[in-house]
């Protein structure tokens, strides 16, 4: 039922030992060149030198706007015995750009020159040779070295090929790479879904990435798992191809039948490496072309492509192999790691102050957004057990630092306003992100007390004063400065499938046997919320099913309720909207956003108040949302 | 005959002025969407924010290989009390993504699974709710933001948006730029050269750049210095693109007409800004379209393209402008600068050791080689007289930091070999490069001794020992490990047009009346020797016409004389045959190549010294040059 187990091999070793085949093969020599028109080759590699034909300039010509004249004719020129040149015969008007006359070796600037009549000028200093003078191959000479071969060719490298005198060159051919998809349950884009159906995207993520990479791609029909099916489409693409990309069925149940039918046409290098994700990846070689068996999951499937057939594809183009750039940041959390694999760790990072603070987001290789979301990866060695809260990484950037350095980083609790900041604020200034991580209000208030957040978003009520967040902040930040922005009064209630089926009527209801609860993380104020009602009530948690499973979103709260993961959950009405659920209002709060007073005269921050403040377009969508008071939004409601 | 001069406008200013009149007249927002299909959506910039359609997952879905159970099933069981249940109802096998069959809530792996019968497996431990499943929307929520509006779009976001249920999108349009060449002395790459042409390909760098930055552009056919024509030209572009450029025609000068065709259409904004290269640049607006007059000289018009059209094009897209990468360097050379302009010089950036090391590449606004070789741009504030050697830095990366990490810098003395070198190493190792800059073979040696440079040519000789370079070695370098490695041996001569039309026999010819010498500068190997001669022949070097005119390199001497400029100069037999000149052999010397031993030992230089030794495409080109002898190419001559 099950194909046999895959093996481990270490990332080195495996990266190796495919490099090594290919090149025992003779499969990873740059190709040759295809002939293209220089205006068409931006982005291309050249596939043989690029030696100027001719100089440039390929004569002498005027630097300047003025006189060319004979040098030895402008000796002993002085202000107190200046000299006269005859207009067209010692002295011959030029353009910046005109020859020089035969014979005539300077240029004397027009400014310089008194006309004296139609037919002479006067000069007060003599020229020196070839003054002014733009001289042959000043700029090129003919049969210098424009570019080497292997260059990737830039705007400006078009202009100096042109400049040499070529109008076409040689660059390499593309690469071209066929994807297969296979999968009974992957359907297309677009079609009508069923349950049980996968959308297939994996292929135009790869396939972008080889655009990006410099080649082309052809993506072919979905394949089902059926291995005849699976090793027709590799015959065919291996004959059609440079190197044939399948994904899935690269591990080892009982429908991945990739494996076999790379094994039964050629040869499999390699099945399994011990990363995470990525773990399941075929390496093999059919009919003289290299054919890659690429994870199912989406982050698996990027991870792998990078690994295994980027380097492939830049060797065929003949260039390097671009080093990311990397940067020292703090690590926000601990992160374990399983020894003996090397793991690949996506992070956001803020700049807050002077510190780069990554912190972690979903480990899961299913979870996509994890790649969108985040801005750098983190490798954790193979060797070790994880990292330490606090400890300095290095970070392989996925986004250019200065979009990194413009992004206000958000950590705390959770409202959906923030998506529709974050949306505007990038509408409004384009240079500017917000990100948001959902760690509760709690976790903010000490992610801004350890310097790695910008803004905290929190709703924390004080049972004693029934005041918000402000006891909290004078306990977790002591005399640090900040500020308290007001940015909604909201409602939260308990969530409900539409109809209410369960009949729930509020947290008295949450005993009953056939009720299960969806809880939020404890540090959040929602949390908080659900425990002050509960403890009003006298009701013990531990009589509440479901009460130990946690979400940290309002959004994964109504998620949970809408998929019957659970009966109902303490959440905003936003969220009950969201996904089309009934709510049952339980209380009004005020949800803040804290930040230092430094943070707060930042221009970045400044841009995203003046939204908050008096954005319409904001405030409209904020109000549609549901549930939202905005009287007091963007008014300071503490400050010291 | 000449127009009005020009302002001399600060550039902040300048571009305050221009992006503040821009907005004034709102042709600064961002442009509307059009719809375009996801897969083709890669790089594109989105102009609606795009919220999920549909959950990812949209059902529960295993994440395993297993059995779905109902998780209440299965209290109880432990390895002394096994659970038995019933496969196809207590236990429904799944793959990895099948979906939970209804009121099924966990996945039990497959291999923690006994199979007992055909009817029954066993477990040996309870499973926890929902455990190995992919709930609905782990990935993403219906309704979650994926991407916000003004978003450049990645490969992996390509994905997500699939996922998230969209097949075709909103993305901003791309802005259409009109590039209108003018000039009577511009014509097509390709056609019949005439003296006072110039080849036409600014527009390509400039049409190349609007790509990169995610525009169209659309080039006009070269229009002659004719006002009503350039006219014409404008009206006709503004009427079918968003932006027009007119290149160059944007001085003062007798036939510069484009800032009076932009003011007779519409209106001339400013015109001049005081930097260096650029000065002459003219910023327009007519019929509500932008229109820059561009300089005509390449790195003018590559950097005014830059500063002022770059900016509009992002605002219109909706992207932020990315930071450039700036690093900090040592700058080896002083640099002079005219204070009240700011300048923008071109550098070579080497890192050896620890140190980035910069050295300014040709300052002329018309050398577009001083681009294509150029790793960065150091701008000069238009308050500073200069700066200093030594100085630290800011350099503005034009090139990926790896690519300049994996550069050997070799400064000293020039030898055509060194293109080859450069040529070859690059062809078979893509990831490395040699960038040579041409100072003599002294001003090689003391770049090795401050840390400049990783290589250095050289061919001094010591007159009292008639030995090469070992004593200037031991005296500038001092104790320092170093490793000396031979090239070839090298003719040096006279090189004369061919024919010999002045009948120039050897040194003493040099003092002739009728014949223009022309030198190397001071501290070159090739100076070295030729002063020599003379002082052996008893010449004063006063007395030869030309003796003060210096040529940096072996070309240089070469493309004066066959231009004219000087009627024969000392030089290698290489560059006589590259120019097609007459060669008069003087002496025959050894041209060797030092490192330091630290340097010898680097990875990067093993690479190079391998081609030296045992490549035979590089041996065979350098014999084809001529005049070489490579008998000890690669023989380590000297070593401490």
């Amino acid at each position: 039922m099950r194909n046999i187990y895959l093996e481990s091999t270490p990332l080195n070793e495996a990266l190796n030992r495919w490099i090594e085949k290919l090149e025992h093969e003779k499969l990873l020599s740059p190709f040759k060149g295809e002939t293209v028109k220089v205006i068409d080759s931006f982005g291309r590699v050249t596939a043989e030198p690029i030696s100027a034909k001719i100089s440039s300039p390929f004569y002498h010509s005027s630097a300047m706007d003025g006189y060319a004249v004979k040098f030895t004719e402008t000796f002993g020129a002085s202000e107190r015995t200046p000299k006269r040149l005859l207009i067209g015969k010692q002295a011959i008007y030029v353009d910046t750009g005109d020859p020089l006359p035969q014979g005539f070796n300077a240029v004397i600037m027009i400014e310089d020159v008194n006309h004296i009549s139609d037919r002479e000028i006067e000069i007060i200093s003599p020229a020196t040779p070839w003054q002014h003078v733009r001289v042959i191959g000043e700029d090129i000479v003919a049969t210098e070295l424009i570019l080497p071969e292997n260059q990737k060719i830039r705007a400006f490298d078009i202009g100096a090929m042109l400049a040499g005198g070529y109008t076409e060159i040689n660059v390499r051919r593309k690469p071209e790479i066929v994807i297969i998809p296979t999968g009974d349950e992957i359907v297309e884009p677009g079609c009508q879904l069923k349950i049980g159906n996968i959308i297939e995207f994996n292929s135009r993520i790869l396939g972008s990435l080889v655009q990006e990479w410099g080649g082309k791609y052809h993506r072919y029909n979905i394949v089902p798992d059926k291995l005849e099916k699976i090793k027709e489409a590799i015959l065919d693409a291996v004959s059609k191809s440079d190197m044939v990309i399948v994904n899935a069925g690269s591990s080892a149940g009982s429908e991945d039948f990739t494996a076999e039918a790379i094994r039964k046409l050629g040869e499999v290098i390699l099945h399994g490496v011990n990363i995470k994700p990525g773990k399941p990846v075929i390496l093999g070689i059919v009919k003289g072309k290299p054919v890659l068996g690429i994870p199912g999951y989406p982050v698996s499937a990027y991870l792998t492509f990078k690994l295994f057939a980027k380097p492939v594809i830049l060797k065929w183009l003949g260039i390097g192999e671009e080093k990311y750039e990397t940067i020292k940041t703090r690590i926000s959390r601990q992160i374990a790691s399983q020894p003996g694999q090397e793991e690949f760790v996506r992070v956001k990072i803020g700049k807050v102050g002077d510190n780069f603070i990554s912190t972690p987001i979903s480990r899961g290789a299913g979870v996509l957004m994890s790649l969108v979301r985040a801005d750098g990866i983190l490798r954790i060695p193979s060797m070790s057990e994880g990292i330490g809260a606090g400890s300095e990484v290095d970070i392989e950037l996925m986004r250019p630092l200065s979009d990194i350095e413009n992004t206000i980083v958000c950590i705390g609790s959770h409202d959906n306003a923030l998506d529709l900041l974050s949306n505007i604020l990038k509408k409004r200034y384009p240079k500017y992100s917000l990100s948001s991580a959902h760690v509760g209000s709690m976790g903010g208030l000490i992610a801004i007390k350890k310097g790695e957040a910008h803004l905290a978003g929190t709703h924390l009520l004080d049972e004693e004063t029934g005041q918000y967040n402000i006891t909290f902040i004078k306990k977790i930040l002591g005399s640090e400065k900040v500020v308290l922005i007001n940015l909604v009064y909201r409602e939260q209630g308990l969530l409900v499938l539409k109809g209410n089926p369960k009949n729930i009527k509020d947290f008295k209801d949450l005993i009953r046997d056939d009720v299960v609860f969806v809880n939020r993380q404890s540090g959040a104020g929602t949390r908080l919320l659900a425990d002050k009602c509960l403890k009003e009530l006298g009701i013990d948690p531990g009589n509440i099913k479901g009460y130990e499973r946690e979400e940290y979103t309002h959004m994964g709260v109504a998620s949970a309720v809408l998929t019957g993961v659970a009966d109902t959950g303490l959440a905003i009405l936003a969220s009950a909207r969201a996904l089309n659920l009934d709510f049952i209002p339980v209380a009004k709060e005020r949800y803040d956003l804290l930040m230092t007073r430094k943070v707060f005269e930042s221009k970045m921050m400044q841009c995203l108040i003046e939204i908050i403040i008096k954005d319409n377009e904001f405030k409209e969508a904020v109000k549609n949302l549901g549930g939202y008071d905005i009287s007091d939004m963007g008014k300071i409601v503490f400050e010291n």
